[in-house]
């Protein structure tokens, strides 16, 4: 085709087509066609049977912002000429009354954004195409009810208008008529609804609806372009980490449709299950239905096998038993596209008039349970190797397989039953917004968003929900696509709930449930429940495993934990943990009551007050650190000295210090006055970390002691090895680490004296202020080893406090100054050079100083993958992030880190 | 002398002897012969009459402190050498019965420390030598008040017994033999004394008081080393930034006897006033009296010049009537060691029997008002060149000079008068120790602090303290020499005053005074005053004048001021402030009842709200900033945009807050809860700086449009430019930066096109944060100017709270961990390097980016000194500090920054 009709514009190419088994774009040119126009041009190529079409390239779009919001010179001509090249095609024109072409245009963007961005649908009808339409397609009901569908969501879409006024009219229609659904209406119904529609847009714009199908066009893909730019655009985006100025494609193509009676269907499909990942097809269709219908939850789809029938209970019949022809063809079709892609893949297709058109394909969206075992699988197929395998799975879906599940001994009380859209439980707060989600949650509140459905707006909401529950929409809706990719539990369709948005209540089962009512969703089997409900820890499957010891081989930093009680060390062991990078003292201070000799110890007046408290409290400390190391077994533990300010141990409330007072036989008034002469100004600046070493040596040298005499008994009780490795907190000066030291060996060769006995340590301290990284070179002649505390240090970094930033860094997000909080994932820009600059300083000093991370980020993917080509030797987690740090850490060995591109 | 008895110890040179004209040393030695060895050499070889001695080095205190304090081996015979050629050159024998040896033995170290060390003089005598001592002297009396005397202070300082029990012996002698002073006792009662001393050390100590005169003097010299760390040696130099590794030098020299008769003397002297810097001779002298009688303040001196006498109304003759030859001889030699040292010298002599000795000088300590006189005396002189002169002022001696002065006015109520030992003026509540002034400064009040004499133990609280008041004493007593170092106003030998430790008051003028009481002293007058009174700035002489204008002829850096109030700015301008480098507009927001609408502004709910507050501010900010412009007439003035959390303006107490709430007719819970959801757990790093900004660009938007019309108006009324330079504060990101900026150049555009006029200003950014530092590269390509802002970026850098630190910073010090509050002066190698690196990044993106600093570095000499090795452009200070950081700037352009060893 090109060959007869070239490009007017020789100077750009704004335009690539693909007709016929041949494309001028590939899979390959993802980033200027989007990923469904390249996968279209692809699927051409391969000779699947795609609806001939168009893509406008990602370039348009940036010229389009570029050029203050217009469409570049020379495109028309090009879309002129390639719409005339797809009538050809297929045997139409566009325009043409007698014969009319009619298309969709779609947007496109480089990685799929579900939801976001328009489509309009059956363009190119007018008052005259569609009796065009009509005749030939001889159905004039079918060709009245694409007319009316394509002024609706052109008039929305395009045009800016409401679309709930278009239902409005039908709604009346319906009312006046006594019908119940849309399948009651006939041709002279829609002939008169378009009258209607057709009315209302020139009542409400001044100006008629465009007849020209051309303008149409054009006013289409203006409109794909602008929707890049809609709030609820940029903020999925900011959510996704996805650069504005990547843009969209728009693609245009010939319709085919699936609502030209029985023989017709349209239907979603994965080539693989993407909730459990087993190789089956796995989807649903409508037959006579467009598209939209199979998405948006209106009515309820079929399955596509009879399998699935079976097991969902459908009574009507699978696309298998229905059109075994096309579903042959259909199978035939996905295990190509899985041999070319060499991924699960996500399809879309219409069947007219019994011919299956594949509309999309794209590496399908699933749940992290279904990644690592279609991963594994994959493997084991021969498809992929390990590598590609440990890059596919996003390390933060990890938390999926971590949520808890339902115990199933638990008596529950099922209120309704829905599809059970993305695995996990979860139990909070009945919401019936997006808003109160997220100030629920940020008032520290658990919280279940329970929408009839859910839409692009709402996305905020559901990051900020434990769980989403819908009463409409399958497998596929929009809750379900967005929750499996959030990992958030959820349940969608559960029909026989009754929302009423107006008095912020739900009816199930009986029952009303107000704002604020607790109730449990188990999004792993569909099971609505009242209240909350005993979970259990999840069970890790074998693909998990299998997946996870690939990693663990290919990875070159260690996977340490943050933890202190027996049972989260433990928790981080069976998870993987290597090791404690941050073992905090302080925690085991506030354990049952010895907090009360903590806070005797810290209002004592003068240093025997102080040491006889700390008697007290030394075999109790001791006991613990003796059960953390018998526990670890030999694994490195980091202990870190005493760290926050005293004032954090003491009561607060009139009555808790009324009751400490007594405890400690001090007057009421004396202690309020102490614990008023330990207030601070700024705590995260004050009297802390190894400050209170400096000021009070005998709390660390209680400690150190502790330490000590624990990992004396452990070596002498259990076989392995100990090696503890003590951390000093806060340091600034290498002369404050220097005198903490010393008292630490101190106290430890009088320990070994007492005991006759010797055990190696070590002695190091974290890295988080900026004045420790520039002095590094310093501390680290003297220090054994280095951990970064990048909390602390990206609040010096930034001058910012964690416990403050929420007010304001929300600010920041929506101005677009920052994307991403800096305390979940590294400021690689400022935190970061401080971390390589100590990290190269502090080795220039001790040539292979041993230096790890034990802030939040040591369980951030993105700050993982930073920490890699910084060197550092290990990263340090909370025991659930620990699969994530283990994984991350392969990824970054791999250098091809899990981002959204690679699905 | 080393011809004949060459030391046995060829291989380490420990002693360094001098006599008789010719010296082993020279002024050259200062560093192994120490201050006071030097210069005995030096006048030595000049040929003064020095009693011949000998220095061992400060390498021997070295090499005690370094083998476990022992003294080196070979030491031992060059002393006893060395003592032998001592006995030779005055005709004498160490230990010899019949014409016994006596010497001194002195602490000598690199720079002078008054008070600090310990002397012992007449070393020597002993049950058989007393006798030839006194045959010899003819003076039986002399004699045995000689070796009670050595008794006394040998066992105090080498032997470590309470110099109190002697006393208490002494007293009882008096007592029981009705003598009211010293003079009274013949040499019976000395000897019977002698006898009790005696019995009383073999008592206390288990062993008879050593009799072998070279057991003696080893046990002095260690007492001497021994006492280089004693705690107040340790505190004096860590006041003083004097390294521990100095080590002192210990001084043996022969003894001469200023009591050995009426034609005997000792007294202490200076080549030139040390308070007013006249040229002339300065100094008190005891007849018949030994030279710690003269420092002690135990008797009063006389004056050494008719022409003292006669100012001082004294009623004994001064040295000039009553020896004038001497006093000729005196003349003399001051002449020449002033054209030997360039600079005022502080001498110590005695006269034996009608001869001259000199028994120390070193360059004389001196008020600020008199080193400039001094200094541009010298200049005048041709002593020395306008560099040296500018170099011999301390700068931060300028504070003196800017003390105020009690207002000639002011109806005052003397209660005392005493010797005006350091001018200024200052009013605070009455302390009687050390403790008292410090833990009462800490909490924020001003003292004075009252004792009969200070001595070592007492320059913590001399420190802490407004001003200090000593009831005995002289002009050169400790409390006068170290007030005057320190530059605190004060007044000693205040004999009227009766002092009540015990009961903690003071009678004065027939009124008790107690703890607590306020009053106000005059160090330049004598004037104790009841009360506070009111106080006038002070004058600045000719010589201060003439010095600064070489300072700024010098100087390569600008100097700037921190002000906003229309005083503070005029104040600063008189004192030669050349810019204000940070107007700090929150300051503006407390002025009257302003900040009521601010608490509007603050408490609105939505942005229409806080927009009608700041439409009431904007005219009032307008005003200010139109003031500050004409003030400053063409010169520079730095405006920072809003910068506290907003929480700070709000009011804590329920009285005031009731009272807001009445005033902005809203409900008391309403304010309070609003309050409440303000705080911030580190409002350090909070919501603040550009924060602010981000989240509520209106006030900017006001501050902007203020600042922008006050300079259009001011530009108006005045013939000059006026140039605002707009400070965006607490910068992390550029991206805040540019936000901010557009906001600022969006409403300067808009008024330039409401007034149809234009004005030229920059905008800039503070450099307070250590992210801001690592991105000046960015940051600098689009701000006009830095502003480092060292106050916070040493809190950030250090992670250190500015206002919690002071609880355990003295920990710090005292620890040697800190040896100077990083808040006061800069921290060089942590924040020092960012300041660095700031200049650097932000240079390298803009050539010639101008860098000024405005944190409380600005006026703090070693500060800025770092600063011009920077290459910073100006530095910013308190209106106060101005002379301060004009002498520094200049001072760090001649490179030889005024430090201890300069005097």
């Amino acid at each position: 085709m090109q060959k007869k009709k070239p490009s007017k514009n020789s100077q750009a190419k704004w335009v690539y087509r693909f007709a016929d088994g041949k494309a001028d774009g590939g899979a390959d040119l993802r980033n200027l066609l989007g990923g469904k126009g390249a996968n279209l041009a692809e699927m051409t190529n391969i000779g699947f049977p795609v609806p001939p079409g168009f893509t406008i390239t990602t370039e348009v779009c940036a010229a389009y912002y570029g050029n203050d919001r217009k469409l570049p010179d020379g495109l028309q001509g090009q879309i002129h000429d390639s719409i005339e090249d797809i009538g050809e095609a297929v045997g139409a024109q566009f325009g043409n009354v007698s014969n009319p072409l009619l298309v969709s245009v779609r947007s496109g963007a480089r990685v799929s954004m579900p939801g976001m961005m328009d489509t309009v649908l059956n363009l190119g009808l007018n008052n005259e195409t569609v009796l065009g339409l009509a005749k030939r397609s001889n159905d004039e009901r079918f060709a009245y009810d694409s007319y009316r569908r394509f002024i609706q969501m052109y008039s929305d879409v395009v045009l800016g208008m409401d679309h709930g006024v278009f239902e409005d009219i039908l709604d009346a229609h319906k009312n006046l008529n006594g019908f119940s659904s849309d399948m009651e209406l006939d041709a002279m119904d829609w002939k008169l609804i378009v009258d209607k529609f057709l009315e209302l847009v020139e009542v409400e714009l001044d100006e008629p609806f465009p007849q020209d199908s051309n303008m149409q066009l054009l006013g289409a893909v203006e409109a794909v372009f602008g929707s890049w730019n809609t709030a609820r655009a940029v903020t999925y985006r900011r959510l996704h980490d996805i650069p504005d100025e990547w843009g969209t494609a728009v693609n245009v193509q010939a319709m085919v449709f699936g609502n030209l009676g029985d023989n017709s269907a349209t239907g979603v499909a994965f080539t693989r299950d993407p909730s459990t990942g087993e190789n089956v097809i796995y989807g649903e269709f409508l037959v006579n239905a467009q598209g939209e219908d199979v998405v948006s939850g209106i009515r309820t789809p079929l399955s596509l096998t009879e399998k699935a029938r079976n097991s969902g209970g459908d009574t009507k019949p699978s696309l298998e038993s229905l059109m075994p022809k096309v579903f042959a063809d259909l199978s035939d079709i996905f295990n190509k596209l899985e041999a070319h892609y060499l991924d699960m893949q996500d399809v879309e297709f219409t069947i007219q008039g019994g011919k299956l058109w594949m509309l999309q394909t794209r590496s399908g969206k699933r749940t992290t349970k279904a990644a690592l075992r279609i991963a594994v699988d994959m493997v084991d197929e021969g498809l992929i190797d390990r590598e590609t395998a440990i890059c596919r799975i996003d390390p933060k879906g990890l938390d999926q397989l971590l949520h808890p599940t339902i115990d199933p001994t638990a008596k529950i009380k099922i209120i309704a039953k829905g599809l059970p859209a993305s695995p996990g439980a979860a139990t909070g707060e009945v919401v019936f917004s997006a808003e109160d989600a997220e100030s629920l949650k940020l008032a520290g509140k658990a919280v279940i968003l329970v929408r009839t459905e859910t839409s692009p707006e709402d996305i905020h909401g559901m990051h900020a929900a434990e769980g989403i529950l819908t009463s409409r929409g399958g497998m596929t809706s929009h809750a379900a696509v967005v929750a499996r990719g959030m990992g958030r539990p959820c349940i969608s369709g559960a029909s026989s709930i009754n929302i009423d948005y107006k008095a912020q209540e739900m009816t199930a089962a009986g029952k009303t449930y107000s704002r604020g009512d607790v109730i449990t969703i188990d999004g792993s089997t569909g099971n609505v429940m009242a209240g909350s409900v005993p979970m259990r820890p999840p069970e890790l499957s074998e693909y998990y495993v299998k997946l996870m010891s690939w990693a663990d081989e290919v990875r070159r930093m260690g996977v340490r934990t943050n933890a202190e009680t027996p049972s989260d060390v433990r928790h981080a062991l069976e998870h993987g943990a290597e090791g404690i990078g941050l073992c905090r003292t302080e925690h085991m201070f506030f354990s049952g009551d010895r907090i009360l000799k903590v806070n005797e110890m810290i209002l004592s007046e003068d240093e025997a007050g102080r040491r006889a408290a700390l008697d007290v409290l030394l075999p109790m400390q001791r006991g613990d650190f003796k059960e953390i190391f018998e526990i670890m077994s030999g694994l490195p533990v980091t202990i870190r000295l005493l760290d926050p300010p005293l004032h954090e141990f003491l009561p607060r409330e009139d009555k808790d210090i009324e009751k400490l007072a007594k405890a400690i036989n001090v007057s009421f008034d004396k202690v309020s006055q102490r614990i008023d002469a330990l207030k601070e100004f700024n705590p995260m600046l004050g009297h802390r970390g190894c400050r209170l070493a400096i000021s009070y040596p005998e709390i660390i040298e209680m400690q150190v002691r502790a330490i000590i005499e624990g990992a004396i008994e452990a070596a002498h009780h259990s076989k392995a090895p100990v090696m503890p490795e003590i951390m000093v907190p806060l340091v600034a000066y290498v002369e404050e680490y220097t005198l903490v030291k010393e008292v630490i060996d101190q106290v430890a060769k009088q320990v070994f004296s007492e005991q006759d006995t010797e055990l190696e340590y070590t002695v190091g301290t974290m890295i988080e202020l900026p004045r420790a990284v520039l002095r590094a070179f310093e501390i680290a002649q003297v220090a054994d080893f280095f951990s970064f505390g990048t909390n602390d240090l990206t609040q010096t970094a930034l001058g910012l406090s964690r416990d403050d930033a929420g007010k304001f860094l929300t600010h920041y997000e929506a101005k677009g100054i920052i994307s991403v909080d800096p305390f979940s994932s590294l400021d690689q820009d400022g935190v970061g050079e401080l971390v390589a600059m100590g990290t190269e300083r502090g080795r220039a000093a001790r040539a292979g100083l041993k230096v790890g991370i034990c802030g939040e980020h040591g369980g951030d993917p993105a700050s993982i993958a930073f920490f890699n080509t910084c060197g550092l030797d290990y990263v340090s987690c909370s025991p659930f992030r620990v699969p994530i740090a283990r994984l991350s850490a392969a990824q970054a060995a791999c250098e091809t880190r899990f981002t959204n591109d690679t699905l």
